[in-house]
């Protein structure tokens, strides 16, 4: 790309590296909230019904290995342990204190908690943001009391937390469940599906390292907890429950780091309640928070699932399975009906169900029945037992024809269930480290013991769809850390100085709302940063519309200057290709007329020919800048092809933006079609996203339509609008 | 529609009633199998692990009510029965007969039933079509000897059947599982998944009225079964998994009758592996067999679900609830987390969940608490007992704002579980029968028998996902059933027989592989149907190209004629918008040069403007000939915009097709773009159905691209080409 200064390029890696020191220092504050040495719990109760009691029973119960202090004013002793009036009067050092008071108490004995010393507090007190304004006070004030003691906070508004690490074995929820130990940590903004995840989870053999209910969160938060779980030994999978983020951009850089390590698994729930958004551009009306989530979400490495069911699935998978290094999935069946089933499944996932060699059929052929089928599906057929298994299993995942393997077991009687189970099961555990293994074992009442307990060095799942699913997600993860790293483009022909005297300029004469710039320093805006527009000139009467007509030479295209009409080609209030006075003047009357409030008229020379596309950018009030990218109008608007990227933008980001899109495959010269400037296109992806980091005062920004020339002949911004906002100091 | 002769129109119903004494009769054949007298067991075995053995103690010890013949010429009693060498010494009737002996002896033993009286057969032995060259002939020749003997025939190669009802009780399998009577009756053409769908059923509460294991099904197939549930009073709900069709035009018709009254569940597996069918037209690179299923399912009201989960859940919803009329869902809770992913489900499955209205919150609140939300979903908050949930599910249930109602409830601890259990379900089972009302509880371990068993008026599932995903799946059900009778239109401007002889005649001198007609032919046959195509005419010289150019008046196009190019213009074979003898001359050296085997060039009149769309129709090998409809070329092949459905095409059919594609809201005039002529387009989609009706000889046809002129100028075919074979007799 011509205009790229290679010594100015930051990398991915070094995007990641921003804010890192802080980052071990938020980590490490973290670790007397998981492995304290002792523990208080101000509000523990001897009536086992009320939280306090449950919360304090849980915490005995798990055998804390430590000093637990029941703090209670109104009880001496609580389970046989002897109770103190406040915090204070605990003779030795406390690290980590729950707190179980009436919401109008909990501030002052937090305060309380400072003096002690306390280093974490976890407040399960409901009553305060989520139940309104005043709440909310309450809430700033032990927001700062907890800052000012130096403490960090879970909650509150929360389940509490669990560490099942034995040498910590802390239960501090209130909850009945005390998941078994594994190495999946997990995070839920809700408490109430925190603890059905915890639930199911048990029941489905996955095992728990640490559990986060987050509550409120107004100090500890999702991206706190991947800081700590990088760090911690015991945690190989990261599972989010979230319904919002509290910092997109941070999450976003912190997630983006750690999935290269450890597979992070979210649920993003609220994904339609979003509603509406005043949209005023293209660009605007196509974005909404959903699109957000998932473009960070792709951006950051974070595998999204849908439903609490995908959840499980791929955290099992991951919990216990490498990611599959390929697509191509084998299948070992005993039954022909539930393979059919699997390769239907993995086939609309976009995995592939390769037939296997002829080589690798024939040694299949030398231990399988004559009736069996050895292409793949490998129909072992009712009658096979251990040995057919065992045989199949082993010489698929030897062969280097398949990354994973599907072995689907549906008994068709109780005898042998245990010994093929056990074939199985030690077939697969012995599976090379660079192949992915899953079983399906179709029956109800759960699969045998030898296919399903935590200890089980694989993922055994009822129906062979949730596999496919899950193998789809977690191939779509490896295929994310394969990608190439990326790198921010810095260009050495900006003149951003220019560009930001023109929108400060602008943005002074603008309320707090902030409005549209005039299409003048529209085109000096993008000039600045190397975009390239039409020649063009704003003229308030017909002989200028002439004269700078003449002087552009070649065809000319009128557009109205106008407040009220956004998409002013559908008013009548744009004229193309016009050639010659005459109809010049005739066109300025006609676009001047379509409009009750015109202000003059732009005019520019007439781009002829070329792919049509649409690059655009949306401020969200979370998220940060949203970067759009489509083909034409209508492939926009009424058939959804489109990509978003979260700001900033790699080289990377930009070409696959570019390469997601179907319509896009136009540029590429589709059927004899003219090709377009492709490169072009991703360049000026990537100057708008240099554009946009320079002045934060661009919210909303359509360049629509981008004619695109063929290769080497660049592109042509034909109509642009930009939006500007002063921004919040 | 202006050619449509109403007096010969047949519409909907008067197709399904083709053939209705012959299904009337299917359905009475097939009683002997579900309602026997008397049953003997040819086979019958004394090891009880052989599936002689399991299949006659299953018999017994579900009790049927008759008696029971073992037939085993080695044994003279079998579990304390009196046993027969043969059939044919049994002294009483015998209404069906089970075969469990080795296939060698299958056909002599089918021949003694006949000689018996025996009316039905269920050959559970394996060895006929399924293995291959031999199995076949032998299978022919059972079914030749089932016929010849009036009796009808389930299998072979089939686990069995069963019948629930307490008047016949028959556990006509020799699987484990007798599932519990209910009113669903299921097909199933894998034996393993039968068996594992029977086994889960039972673990979901849901109860069975037939099942029947079809295996290769020369006889008995699914759409028989259904004629016979359409009558069967113990039937509600018809579960159906395909692996292939028999033959699916009269499948579509019975099940387009029969799901009017009972709706129709169907898995059909085996989607994606239908692989490649020679494609050498637009239409017939689009179609592929799963692409027809669905055609065939949408159109004949069959529920279509991709996975097991799905299958068990819209069943469960079916089996106990009216379909929602409408897509308004309420939602009441105890927990928001839950809640809201419920939402999100059911947002992005097209669903509705609607704003209460201010009454309905008013009445909301008098009996909620002030920290309940109450504008939908009405969070109750965790402290909601069973009063709150009765109601709140009244209220809801009792007002018109909402056609469903999704009742979420997770237990926080283990008090009281069971009494809002209880309040659940009485308000729930209250329901006005308007209403569809459905549970979720949301913990492991499953629902409470309050909520889970048999005789629950609605069914409890596991998660919100599956509950939303169901409710979806059945409101489009409902849609179907609400959709306005179609007609299949006849015109009365057709020359069928000149468009009869044109077809003929060519086919004469093709091959059995059939061949594309040639331009001219292809004018003539679509002019004989009244779809309209330029003037045109096929010229072998430049004089002749100047001459009927100069006839045709206006601007003209050229395409070289020419067997080798399937897409004339990539190659540079077609020139548009030549007007004038010197142009037209270069214009015909240049299409003519553009390839090596030009046979003349097809001169035609030049359409301008105009939307462009196909339509198309391929002839699958199993379900006839499918007719797709989509825009352009770009919006067909790259987004895969398109519809497709089954011939014959009803006018319903026709306007839905137009409807469903995205892209044809350009012919509504979208966003101030030139409106097209949709009715015209229609009528070129019925005419297009008429034609083939009347000429089986057509394989394949594209039209392509059809101009679309302003509304109330027509359509015009710029580019036909139609496949043509000799039919079979």
């Amino acid at each position: 790309m011509k205009n790229r200064a290679m010594d100015t390029e930051r990398s991915d890696a070094a995007i990641d590296d921003e804010g890192r020191a802080e980052q071990i220092a938020a980590a490490a504050s973290l670790k007397p909230l998981f492995h304290p040495q002792s523990i208080a719990v101000i509000g523990a109760s001897r009536d086992k019904s009320s939280i306090g009691g449950r919360l304090f029973n849980n915490i005995i119960n798990a055998d804390f290995n430590g000093p637990v202090y029941p703090v209670n004013p109104r009880a001496s002793i609580v389970r046989s342990i002897h109770s103190y009036a406040s915090v204070k009067e605990i003779p030795g050092p406390v690290d980590l204190a729950f707190i179980v008071v009436p919401s109008r108490f909990v501030n002052d004995v937090v305060r309380e908690c400072g003096e002690k010393g306390v280093r974490g507090v976890v407040v399960i007190t409901a009553g305060f943001s989520e139940a309104g304004a005043e709440g909310a006070a309450l809430e700033a004030e032990l927001l700062d009391i907890v800052r000012g003691a130096g403490m960090r906070m879970v909650g509150p508004n929360c389940m509490g937390l669990q560490n099942t690490d034995p040498d910590v074995s802390l239960d501090g929820q209130f909850g009945p469940v005390m998941p078994r130990r594994g190495n999946v940590s997990m995070s839920s903004q809700s408490g109430a599906l925190g603890l059905a995840i915890l639930d199911y989870a048990t029941e489905m053999h996955l095992g728990i390292s640490t559990f986060v209910s987050v509550g409120n969160k107004p100090d500890v938060a999702g991206d706190d907890l991947l800081l700590f779980w990088e760090e911690d030994p015991n945690t190989d999978v990261i599972l989010l429950y979230l319904e919002s983020f509290g910092n997109p951009r941070r999450f976003s850089r912190i997630a983006r780091r750690i999935a290269k390590k450890k597979p992070i698994i979210a649920v993003k729930s609220g994904r339609t309640l979003a509603g509406a958004r005043a949209a005023t551009s293209h660009t605007g009306s196509l974005a909404n928070l959903d699109v957000a989530v998932d473009a960070l979400f792709r951006q950051a490495g974070v595998i999204r699932v849908g439903t609490l069911e995908e959840l499980f699935d791929v955290t099992a998978l991951l919990a216990s399975q490498p990611a599959p290094k390929g697509r191509r999935v084998g299948v070992v069946t005993n039954a022909g009906g539930p393979a059919i089933l699997a390769v239907d499944a993995l086939v609309s996932q976009g995995l592939e169900v390769p037939e296997l060699s002829d080589g690798l059929q024939e040694k299949l052929r030398r231990f399988l029945s004559d009736t069996a089928a050895v292409s793949n599906p490998v129909d072992m057929i009712a009658a096979a037992g251990p040995e057919e298994y065992r045989a199949s299993i082993e010489t698929l995942l030897a062969s280097d024809e398949v990354d994973s393997l599907i072995t689907l077991f549906i008994p068709a009687s109780e005898d042998g269930v245990a010994e093929t189970a056990t074939a199985i099961r030690e077939a697969g555990e012995a599976a090379p480290s660079d192949k992915t293994f899953v079983c399906v074992y179709l029956q109800s009442g759960g699969a045998p013991s030898e296919l399903a307990s935590p200890d089980v060095g694989f993922p055994t799942f009822a129906f062979p769809e949730r596999a496919a699913k899950a193998l789809r997600k977690a191939a779509t993860y490896a295929e994310w850390l394969a990608r190439p790293e990326g790198r921010i483009v810095a260009f050495d022909d900006i003149d951003a100085s220019r560009a930001r005297a023109v929108v400060q300029d602008a943005v002074a004469g603008f309320d707090e709302e902030g409005d549209w710039l005039d299409p003048g320093a529209v085109g000096t805006v993008l000039k600045s940063y190397g975009i390239t527009v039409p020649r063009a000139e704003v003229v308030t009467s017909i002989d200028d519309a002439v004269a700078f007509g003449k002087n552009l030479g070649g065809p000319i295209v009128l557009k109205v200057i106008s407040p009220s009409a956004i998409h002013k080609s559908d008013v009548g209030g744009v004229a193309l290709d016009v050639s010659g006075a005459a109809a010049i003047e005739s066109a300025y009357e006609r676009v001047t007329g379509a409009v009750a409030d015109s202000e003059g008229v732009l005019v520019q020379e007439f781009v002829e020919g070329g792919h049509e596309v649409l690059i655009g950018m949306v401020e969200d009030p979370t998220f940060g800048p949203l970067i759009v990218f489509g083909l034409g109008g209508i492939f926009v608007e009424l058939i959804g092809d489109v990509a978003f990227r979260i700001h900033p933008l790699t080289d990377v980001d930009a070409d696959e933006m570019v390469s997601e899109v179907k319509s896009a495959r136009l540029l590429e010269g589709y059927r004899g079609g003219e090709p377009g400037d492709i490169e072009a296109v991703v360049e000026t992806l990537l100057r708008v996203s240099a554009l946009i980091e320079d002045l934060p005062e661009i919210i909303e920004m359509d360049l629509n339509p981008v004619k695109v020339g063929t290769p080497g002949a660049g592109v042509r911004i034909v109509d642009a609008r930009i939006k500007v906002r002063q921004t919040k100091s």
